[in-house]
């Protein structure tokens, strides 16, 4: 197929032919082994997060009436293919607990996965095809990402949405066996439905822009499938998604040197909040390692532009808000309330007045650059009797799979198990033996409550 | 519920108010009689378009093993109610033949009149409501398109889709019982799904703009009646819609003081292509009213930015194509040939060498701006022995609505008697009456298939 297709292609073509290829190209080990790992996470957020009342109302209004075939991670309705990619992709983003990468902007995994996990039920494919349909559309995230660049983010764009968008068309086009010049297409009716702006963050819409991203890009590559025409050049087309969605000049070329493994940037949370509070948290950590929170007069919390207008609400109420407020979780990490645990953000733990007093001492200040972007930070401490600086940044993955895997596993046991039961562990170790596995559906079957 | 309000409201909240006060506030009589007039020519321009490739895909993706109960017009299959407003809101626009608004900058009535009628089919609405809601959605696209400004269209935005999903959102508020709050939050929610792309004209994806926007914002508002979260300034919030999509200031003011009476400014069609080719269209009948095409030697067709762009297809191969050629609509009436009916945008006519030849003397001239924007052409034709030039605007409504009335009745039956037969007629005088009707399920049962 790739060999139809001259060396010198536009963008869109160029990402398309990637992505055609990775059907049958050899697997990085590495990044087969995050894929997996991505996976095994999701699946533990999406499980948790499927408890959510955002998941129940999304449900409630699309299974409505409607008997559809396709699971719904952690509950027993069933939905339509189409609408399990917006359920699904919903709730693996209503804990904000899963997965991320700065070469996509954001969270590459969640528009992806649940659109893969549906699709392949559909086919019946093997779960080798499923994971690389994964693989294609994670590793589309980052290229894109990296096309768009920080302005696009920076605009007020939710990158999860929009390029999740492509992310999800890449993975359902891989899957439904696509060639190149339709998966251009596939990708140029994601462009033209991609959406997500940074105002709804702390609210249920950001979770739904995971959701919108997984469903719109199904749809396209459905569509495309059965002969729906579009263009072929939806990211540097004039009026594409570059110049548009990232001001980008019309005809900009693509970098997809570093297609199939970029996903080993990947970074999993151990924070249940918002990544930018992620450095916050931590220089926070190292400031109560050796002094009294009580000394404490003044924090500028120092951060990138990206940052401000992301995790900067300075009076949360609901357990979502607090999720995207820097100061809260400042706060809580200066009171000694562990960040860790989903149950601490709450309304009550917002009203607390000790937090709130804390909250009160602090400000953010934008303007902090450096190359780890929202996984940086630097706080500036005044005490009563001097000024400390604390910086630090989260943006390095764990270069120790193993040891990765060892936390992921802990993380996915402490979320799934009490949802799943039994079922839990052999869900686990299904997601580990993937790419053996004859029927994909048998993972989703796992997944829902007995 | 308005009274609960302050005057001095933000952008968001002050148009929710005018959208709730339209439950139960006079309508304004020329107001009523254009909505009507929209709603029988979208009947009409969506029972043909129902007949194309797009809508055979769209429908056949979409209806595949659901067992939904909601009408698609023209077709005999049932979807879920959102995927109804995707499909019907799709096939509304699949001949690009429906009518068009300079306030909302671009189609109003496609995106919102699939969304009532199904939303009015699911509740059993009265027809009243039903009418209600309809204006509500199309005066929302029109005050947005008028907070946006041309500049939201200029920077690549196709604002049937982005605008149409408010306006989608702001019906179904109205016949859902929505409060101010909760239409406010229904609009942000339908702002961060807006998207659409101008790249995409010419393709399929451009009507799936509009079903994307009805089942979008349409989503929206069920969502919010469900008790979904959301912000309540998606217009104006400094990540909102306004900056975001249109490079407003934050905060921005919205004009609302023409509320309920812009749909007088409707404009319908009676050239079956884009609108921004009727101007040129008109300016060619006038050269050839009194000169010979055979004498051209080079014409050039001036037209402000917003219709580069949009629809200067050079040389255009498919009938879709032929409807986003000034070029090619240029050479039709040059040539002879009726730009009113369907069967003469093809592929065929595409390749005619006569037309062809035509084409290859134009060029598009951008930066051609007046009051008229898109509306406005004027063209520079050289001939063998002198230079004329012809200027042309359609940006006038016509003001006698008896006789806009003969002539989209005239319009209406010429497009839904073959495919409806005596029906047509039934569901041309329901539409008439549709203020007086208890039951709107009534129309769209008449709008399929004996």
């Amino acid at each position: 197929m790739s060999a139809t297709l001259s060396a010198n292609l536009s963008a869109t073509l160029q990402l398309a032919e990637k992505i055609v290829a990775l059907r049958d190209a050899p697997l990085n080990a590495e990044a087969e082994t995050v894929a997996k790992q991505c996976l095994l996470d999701w699946f533990g957020v999406a499980v948790q997060g499927a408890q959510e009342p955002v998941a129940d109302i999304m449900t409630s209004e699309l299974t409505r009436g409607n008997e559809g075939t396709h699971s719904i991670i952690g509950r027993r309705e069933k939905a339509s293919l189409i609408d399990a990619a917006l359920i699904n992709g919903t709730i693996g983003h209503a804990l904000d607990y899963d997965d991320a990468i700065p070469a996509s902007l954001g969270h590459a995994t969640v528009p992806v996965a649940p659109t893969v996990l549906a699709l392949a039920a559909e086919l019946d494919a093997s779960g080798e095809q499923t994971l690389r349909a994964f693989l294609a559309g994670y590793e589309a995230e980052c290229a894109i990402g990296g096309y768009f660049g920080p302005d696009h983010y920076a605009r007020g764009y939710h990158a999860t949405g929009t390029i999740g968008a492509f992310g999800a068309a890449a993975a359902a086009s891989l899957l439904l066996g696509l060639d190149a010049h339709q998966t251009a297409r596939a990708l140029s009716l994601a462009a033209t439905q991609a959406s997500g702006l940074k105002s709804l963050f702390g609210s249920m819409g950001k979770p739904m822009h995971a959701g919108r991203a997984a469903a719109d890009g199904l749809l396209a590559a459905r569509l495309v499938a059965r002969g729906f025409d579009a263009i072929e050049d939806g990211l540097e087309n004039a009026q594409g998604a570059g110049p548009v969605l990232a001001g980008l000049e019309a005809g900009a070329a693509i970098d997809v040197t570093k297609f199939g493994t970029q996903i080993c940037g990947t970074l999993f949370k151990y924070h249940a909040a918002c990544y930018g509070t992620h450095a916050p948290i931590e220089a926070a950590r190292d400031f109560l390692a050796a002094h009294d929170p009580d000394d404490i007069e003044t924090i500028e919390i120092h951060v990138g532009t990206m940052t401000v207008g992301m995790c900067d609400i300075e009076t949360p109420t609901s357990p979502l808000e607090c999720k995207f407020s820097m100061h809260h979780t400042v706060a809580m990490v200066l009171a000694g309330i562990d960040t860790s645990s989903l149950d601490n953000y709450s309304a009550e733990m917002a009203a607390n007045p000790r937090l709130a007093g804390l909250r009160d001492k602090m400000r953010v200040v934008g303007g902090f650059e450096d190359e780890h972007g929202i996984m940086s930070a630097k706080l500036v401490i005044n005490t009563k009797s001097e000024t400390l600086e604390f910086y630090r940044h989260t943006g390095h993955p764990n270069d120790d799979l193993a040891n990765q895997q060892i936390r992921l596993e802990e993380k996915y046991d402490a979320l799934a198990t009490p949802i799943l039961g039994d079922a839990a562990n052999a869900l686990k170790q299904a997601v580990k033996n993937i790419k053996e596995s004859a029927h994909v559906h048998e993972l989703m079957r796992l997944a829902v409550p007995a």
